[in-house]
């Protein structure tokens, strides 16, 4: 008998429908001799009707009160998924993030989980109850009810995994699973079988969202095996744990990240510490700086690129016009038609070319490359945003065909 | 300064336009030098919304499940609330019936309250905020959510009211106040400026619902005082309290009751015990009995004629039928077309004739009497259903014009 946690999002579990699916792949995985707990998000869109109701009264409402409304969310699909378990004939509990024992920080609508204390999920287990615990909210030493922000729930799925020592934490969501690039731009994109932590990570940086970053983060510290598939079709999905088998693969996926900007200062005086100070004036509003290019200087001039969410590119602009230009800088530009593609693989730190092989099937689409990125598993370029699809499917092609 | 509760139903806040007419109300109560605990339930027909969900998935869930999900009802309308007094410029902070210190039975459903402990309240309320509170619902001792039943909302208000000895609670409602009768029907209507726990408890018994019973008698035994006023017009409503000012007045109202049936057992023998045999086979069964009629013998038989609640009246002839026909009973009828018209007063224990003055407007408007029941403050008659309006503005008017 193992122990087994499946976390549903909100298009699983959507209408009365989906739910009596959910309770149908839950029972039959407890049927099989499992123990299980499951984790569930709010209702497909509800979450967005409630924001709606608050829009309505005050936007600039406290956080704390943010949270007060929204934990309201998970509580309608936890106890309407309890039901349907019940109506299954099985015997369930659903347990708020507080009944869970999810204790957090008190940043409101970004809390932390600091600890799980499982003992009344346990205690409802060992009376042969199917648990149902809301995902996404936890209690602050306060006593006040918080919520983790997005991706929350994935993050309460392995955190009971982490806390309760399951044996696998299952991630059901509306893909199959984790692919070599887009499937619905990539025509011959591939399901992975498997994909260690770290491959997991850089995709979802990346923008190729499937888990939440904070929960494979989590999942890689307690070393809890991950998978993610559908509670549509049921099918295999791809197993995320330490070491994947794929050793041998190049790499294991493409991923294209459009929501990114480029600012380039032009100018700049070869002062030294004037890019520290630069990139302290954005660090200090909280703005990530990711790829950065300095052009080798001349005439005691250089020029420094770099980019930046791109909710965020006019707020970093603004945060340093008028220092770089007081400081001799001849101008700055924001631009955010461009596109990040990447390139992950665990097997890159093992394999020379990986890169040239990646530049090369941008040079024979023609695409050309505006900065370039690489770790010890992916490489990223910068191109303009027009070439993105383009781009992916001549990598892909170039890896997987 | 004062310490106010104030309670606002479902229709108070069912959009966000309500919503904020309640955060005025509550804010200039406030701004006025007092402090302030507002208990609210969800919003208008949104309990409604979630029954429907539940329905679809499995009518028959347990209780448990429905307290988990129905409670989601006033965490979103306190959190509004709360959202809503900032806006206004005020400090608010919401609180769940758990963490405003609501202990009650495990009774899901239908629990009732053991205890409540505002430490919590007290707390926010030093701190110079107003304090939201969702009513309805509390905490079982097994940590489990629990509501209230039918017209919990009041009983949360008063029972907070009692705990932390309020100078005054304030049941806001779609009505101005109580009145002698119901002013849809009876032109001449008048609302009452005070009125006693006893009065009301009557004529809330009596179907002139704008209290709940529960909350009346814990008001009674706390001496709480209570003022039923409109969260719309905000006119001064009507006072319940231990000794009305109205002492002089015969009676303070008059009052339908129309979900009432009539039960007559013919031919009954004239054995002991009988009578009580049957009446502890329906209470066996929580069937509540109101007016009896037993007419006199003649041959050794007898006619006893009983009233109870319309819902529960086919229940009842079924519990006594073969029982009552084994035991030489010639026949058992059931008629659902009556009703009950009353007059309550706490003056009438100090005047003579309040009965017959209701019996001479009964005659003087043709209408026939079918059954008489009396009390201290409070005499009732069962009449045929269509009489029952032309009853009722008889008896006011020969009272009240």
């Amino acid at each position: 008998m193992s122990l087994i946690v499946q976390k549903f999002g909100g298009t699983s579990v959507a209408n009365a429908e989906r739910v009596m699916n959910v309770a149908k792949i839950v029972t039959d995985t407890y049927a099989q001799g499992n123990d299980v707990v499951v984790v569930v998000s709010a209702q497909g869109d509800f979450t967005d009707v409630l924001v709606d109701k608050q829009m309505e009264i005050n936007p600039k409402a406290n956080r704390r009160e943010q949270d007060m409304l929204l934990a309201a969310g998970e509580q309608i699909s936890i106890a309407l998924l309890a039901m349907a378990i019940e109506k299954l004939g099985y015997h369930a509990v659903s347990l708020l993030g507080w009944q869970a024992g999810f204790e957090t920080s008190s940043s409101h609508t970004s809390a932390r989980i600091k600890r799980v204390d499982p003992a009344r999920i346990r205690e409802a287990l060992d009376r042969r109850n199917i648990v149902v615990v809301a995902g996404f909210q936890g209690l602050s030493r306060y006593g006040d009810i918080t919520t983790l922000g997005r991706g929350g729930s994935d993050t309460s799925a392995v955190a009971i995994a982490a806390a309760m020592h399951a044996d696998l934490c299952q991630i059901y969501t509306d893909v199959e699973g984790v692919y070599t690039a887009d499937p619905r731009k990539v025509e011959n994109a591939k399901k992975l079988d498997e994909i260690s932590y770290d491959e997991m990570l850089e995709l979802a940086t990346l923008g190729a969202q499937v888990l939440n970053n904070r929960s494979v983060e989590m999942a890689k510290k307690y070393n809890i095996e991950l998978e993610v598939l559908s509670s549509l079709t049921r099918a295999k999905g791809t197993i995320v744990k330490e070491k994947s088998k794929m050793e041998k693969m190049l790499i294991s996926g493409v991923a294209k990240d459009t929501d990114i900007a480029r600012i380039s200062v032009t100018g700049v005086p070869n002062t030294p510490g004037i890019a520290f100070k630069m990139f302290s004036k954005l660090s200090k509003k909280d703005i990530n700086i990711d790829i950065i290019l300095q052009s080798v200087g001349h005439d005691g001039k250089k020029d420094i690129s770099f980019t930046v969410a791109k909710s965020r590119g006019q707020e970093a602009v603004d945060a340093l016009k008028d220092y770089m230009e007081s400081h001799g800088a001849s101008g700055i530009q924001l631009d955010e038609n461009v596109a990040k593609i990447s390139i992950v693989g665990a097997g890159m730190e093992s394999h020379a070319g990986v890169a040239t092989k990646m530049f090369e099937a941008l040079y024979d689409a023609q695409i050309n490359i505006q900065m370039i990125s690489t770790s010890e598993i992916k490489v990223s370029v910068l191109i303009d945003a027009v070439d993105a699809d383009k781009a992916v499917k001549a990598i892909h092609a170039k890896f997987f065909d």
